[in-house]
């Protein structure tokens, strides 16, 4: 007897659905059905669009974001503050600092942090392209906003050693209590770096 | 200033991958980032199964369910009891019924389930079509395996008042505790629907 099974289209389908992060073999056969029963426009939207921005997206040649061009738009823009950079693990972390507004300087994307369990050392980022940058610039400062998990930290303490010894200024963001957040739900060690860090009023 | 967003074949990527079922806007961002990271293979392959599986995929003209080609596979399988018809609300449905070996007779797959909310009709689901194969033909049961939410519901009462005048004896899956469950942890209404179904022993 002939058991039912998805077409070979649509388990192929599925399978690479399925390789995508948090994506498991449950939401990847609702990915797929949703692919095959939504509009033409949508699904095939989607394939064109994954194939347009793995051909058009390149890494700027300054600093690493994400860009269709040769060079990012921050890269470009005279009028931003050439003296801080800004380092951070990910585009998406450009984002966020841009949304505070209180960011004018410059960024450089490292694409990751040092994380040997996974083999992923200083030559698998973009550490290289950051410390010739430093050579005989005009940044003065150097702020460190990768993550702040282990890697993160790690990754910030490398680049600090490598940076101080050209004289220049190295920083990390703040931590302490997320405004607007309950004392109740602050995690014991960022609670103790916000006592250490308090401020004056 | 100019602000950093992300380029636009990169924001198009995303808009296409937020329109997917369960995916907000983070997770959209993070999957277009996966996509762009991760080997060129499994990113193109992922857009080509897309397109291919948009282009092969049939619905069996007997059954309604996923095929690559005009007919299924269990349509074609003389050997499958063809006294018995199973009716789904998903292609899914099958799959899940024929890992449990219990079912040897044919499907008919609804995509969807009646929702006068949504504005689904029997006009929108692939009723027509099972009502044609009901006549003069061997099927002697037609089990309802629709969900059992008020639309799943609603559409096996509408078939059944439907498929009865036919002479066809239609039933429907059995409401109980699930096997391997502890009592505590099942709703009322189903315990109520086990105690209501009680086997003797």
């Amino acid at each position: 007897m002939v058991m039912y099974f998805y077409p070979p289209s649509v388990e192929e389908l599925i399978s690479y659905l399925n390789k995508l992060p948090g994506v498991g073999p449950k939401t990847a056969q609702r990915l797929a059905l949703h692919l095959l029963n939504t509009r033409a426009d949508d699904a095939l939207g989607l394939a064109e669009a994954i194939r347009e921005a793995r051909a058009k997206v390149k890494r700027c040649r300054i600093c690493g974001n994400l860009t269709d061009d040769d060079c990012c738009p921050v890269c470009l823009d005279e009028s931003r503050d050439e003296t801080v950079l800004c380092v951070v693990e990910q585009p998406g972390d450009c984002i966020v600092i841009e949304r505070t507004n209180q960011f004018h300087g410059r960024y450089h994307v490292l694409h990751g942090a040092l994380s040997p369990m996974e083999g992923i050392g200083p030559a698998e980022l973009n550490i290289a392209s950051l410390m010739q940058r430093l050579q005989n610039s005009a940044i003065k400062e150097v702020i460190m906003a990768t993550n702040t998990g282990v890697e993160g930290e790690a990754t910030a303490l490398y680049l600090a050693r490598q940076i101080k010894p050209l004289g220049i200024k190295v920083s990390r963001l703040a931590y302490g209590v997320a405004v607007g957040g309950d004392l109740e739900y602050t995690d014991e060690v960022t609670l103790g770096r916000a006592l250490q860090g308090r401020l004056d009023i």
